[in-house]
């Protein structure tokens, strides 16, 4: 089931080149194609709990480019509750933690000029884990609603990516968050 | 199933007064039974999903004193993994989270003389919520093992107590934390 979220295009787009382009395709043209970021995360780093769409017990929380930003929608099941009725903070923080790192992931690919997901690119993939996380939480958060987050890219470096992301319930900004994203080793040891 | 967490003693031990209390009982003395912070929270306000007690799904998160901080031990299921093998990020906030929210609730009752789920307090019921949520990722958490958080309490105020926490998985500190808890209002409206 988890598995049937991997989208990956059986084609890909005639690349482009020429001016306003970032390597092989215009940062514009990357996952235009409606997949996520996380649709393309190799199969071994695809069962984060958060955003692992290989993980049946996860979240599959999917971010995609939103012009120069990033989006994540995310509606909480009603199990995901502190008080009756709202989101607990806990998450919250998990949302903007993948939504940060995903958008980072993101980010990394169009700064090399890469396609996420591109079958002929063959360089090290470029997934990243959480150095460190902030979350200002703003308003109560109403469950049954679902959650918009964007997320901004603030700094980009070889192996750290800065996002700040803010997240709406409806018309209400319930949180805002930072993730610092640094690139995963090649190993955890 | 959930409910059979919720451990209120059925007698309390015998109020002490005299140098070194504070309020009706020593500050050891509270909850020296053995019973969590959480295990005292009003079942109205007792569904978090990290530390609720009678949330069915959740992580039933308990905090307990140990000394002058507190201290929180969770085991996370192996569906809690980011890299296979290692813990997800938004599950380690969750916890650094409610541990947090549940050392302000026990801190706040200590500086006021209070004992948790003394069934002759009738004042309202000092519950905590999250206003800032920050965490840092040291080290890959390996699955499988306790996490051990401790809870250091740096601020207490009437309306907002703040605590810093360390989270070891062994010998290992993995993750440290901040969280600035405020009191919860008596209607989240």
């Amino acid at each position: 089931m988890a598995a049937a979220r991997a989208v990956v295009p059986a084609s890909w787009p005639e690349r482009t080149a020429g001016a306003g382009t970032v390597g092989r395709m215009t940062s514009h043209d990357t996952l235009h194609d409606g997949t996520a970021f996380q649709d393309h995360y190799p199969p071994d780093v695809a069962a984060c709990f958060g955003c692992g769409r290989l993980n049946e017990h996860g979240h599959h929380l999917r971010t995609t480019w939103d012009g120069e930003g990033t989006v994540t929608r995310f509606t909480p099941g009603p199990e995901q509750t502190a008080v009756p009725g709202y989101v607990y903070g806990g998450l919250i923080a998990s949302v903007i933690d993948c939504a940060g790192t995903g958008t980072a992931a993101g980010a990394a690919y169009r700064a090399a000029g890469r396609t996420m997901g591109d079958p002929d690119d063959h360089e090290p993939p470029l997934r990243f884990v959480t150095g460190r996380l902030e979350v200002d939480y703003l308003a109560p958060t109403p469950l049954g609603v679902e959650l918009v987050v964007r997320g901004h890219i603030d700094e980009i470096k070889a192996r750290k990516v800065v996002v700040s992301l803010e997240m709406a319930a409806g018309d209400t900004v319930v949180a805002r968050g930072r993730v610092i994203a640094v690139l995963m080793p090649a190993t955890m040891e």
